[in-house]
């Protein structure tokens, strides 16, 4: 039997996406009452997905508890793209529409390139940041927010990160995955926010190294519990975007969600960690509505 | 005295890049015999920077060579932006233009937002990729060329590391620099090359033991000398973008030209190195060329 010292490490502190939003809320709540115009969000949906329908109900509700209108526009699976042009065509031309989003993927009976509507959308409303113009404003390191729109999810993990007290600037950030909704704009906020930078996905040689040297971790890559705590710096900051349905036979619906994070294991090393469910999912409604209030008191700001 | 084994390190192979814009000009010469369309390159400069001057006779000089016709506009320092923004929309109108580019920066008596009419330029015409419509097609990992344009300086050191033998995919490589014009986008290219990429600024901490695992090193940060050979990985693939004039008693003009790489020690370790002048330069002027000789070979296809 071996005595010895045993060292208690103390555990992360755990960054609540689910307060942060609330915060959010509450914040964009008190300016909309504020604005003489009524920010209007545009909710374009195709078909009647059932996780779409889940989802389109955590914008709407966030959306009128922060004083923001919503129109859900359900199309059905039978829309061509043609009609879904037409459809945004008019809400790009409708001054009282302030935001748009097209809700993806589609549930549609036609053939409908969602690269093509996605672009489609008045960069000005592109309040989903989405499109290339607005991707494209982002590498250019047009991160104020005076022009453009970043993408809702690494918007909110930047907000994550901020709340953990980490300093961004000189930083080894590393981003898990390179996806056009996540990971690719998170690397250019992270860059433009001074960090240096690592992009990792499926392709990258040796991932635990590479997270060794990280003082920032940003994971995703939809691999449920991937990243271990052995591969941890002590005192990292992880913001954990996967979240994956596995087997749980002991819970009563026989399934839970988990992150792309050993989430147990690495809060032992982090100094902070986000939780799955309630870390990132609610802050990517939120930057959207704060997405939308912006627009509005930039159309505001032009009457 | 120590007596030992004196290693003798091979000198790593020399990436001309003089060569290499040489043997593509030859290819587009081929390309453009056999196009029914003979594709135009616009040329707009305001005033004449002596700088200006150089690169624009350059690229006519290469343009004339592989068969593409340029037409220079050379406007007076005069020049408002609404003249300038007229010039550009004639210019996207004209169907026998097929590349237009805006030669940086401005030599003007008036303000005119280079941003802004970088942004004008028809995407389809846009043979510089510098407008963020090209920028976020870029991170949106469209890089086949088949709907926009990479910025030909980048585009132009993916060709001179392909050339060195490396396998890409799965490299470490890290850029050195995040400019709009460089290494912004030759992160992105290098990522969806299936590198794994790590961007450095002048923010970030410890340079040389980021560098000392890089694979492949693409340097933009306009610091005469600043890589040492003690930095590197042996075997690394280097890719040099700066072009600093610094005083030289020894030559006639009393300057000579050098880039962000201590060429002279680093070549003893890479694999392979670009050298200063006659590396990453004359790639740039091929890379605009060939992005010309596409953008008519797409229009031919649309005829």
């Amino acid at each position: 039997m071996i005595i010895g010292r045993v060292l208690r490490r103390s555990m992360a502190q755990i960054i609540s996406g689910k307060q942060v939003s609330s915060e959010i809320k509450q914040s964009l709540k008190d300016q909309v009452a504020s604005l003489t115009v009524k920010p209007l969000l545009a909710i374009v949906q195709v078909g009647a997905r059932e996780d779409s329908n889940v989802y389109i109900r955590n914008k709407i509700k966030f959306a009128s508890e922060a004083g923001v209108m919503t129109k859900h526009f359900q199309l059905p699976k039978s829309t061509t793209q043609d009609q879904l042009v037409k459809q945004l065509k008019v809400l790009n031309e409708d001054s009282s529409v302030h935001g748009i989003i097209v809700q993806l993927p589609f549930d549609c009976e036609n053939n409908i390139n969602a690269d093509m509507i996605t672009n489609l959308i008045d960069p000005s409303k592109d309040v989903d940041g989405l499109s290339d113009i607005n991707a494209g404003k982002l590498m250019h390191g047009q991160v104020d927010g005076k022009t453009s729109y970043v993408p809702c999810t690494p918007f909110g993990c930047l907000e994550l990160i901020k709340r953990s007290g980490i300093e961004i600037r000189g930083c080894n950030a590393v981003v898990l995955g390179r996806s056009k909704i996540v990971g690719s704009p998170m690397a250019q906020l992270l860059v433009w926010n001074d960090a240096t930078v690592t992009i990792v996905h499926s392709k990258t040689k040796d991932i635990p190294s590479i997270l060794k040297k990280a003082d920032i971790i940003v994971a995703a890559i939809g691999k449920p519990n991937f990243v271990k705590a052995e591969w941890l710096k002590p005192g990292v900051v992880i913001v954990d975007c996967g979240i994956t349905s596995v087997p749980d036979p002991s819970k009563k619906s026989g399934q839970r969600l988990v992150g792309d994070v050993d989430y147990e294991e690495c809060k032992k090393v982090a100094k902070a960690i986000t939780p799955v469910p309630g870390g990132v999912g609610p802050m990517t409604v939120a930057m959207l509505i704060y997405n939308t209030v912006d627009a509005a008191k930039k159309r505001q700001g032009k009457m």
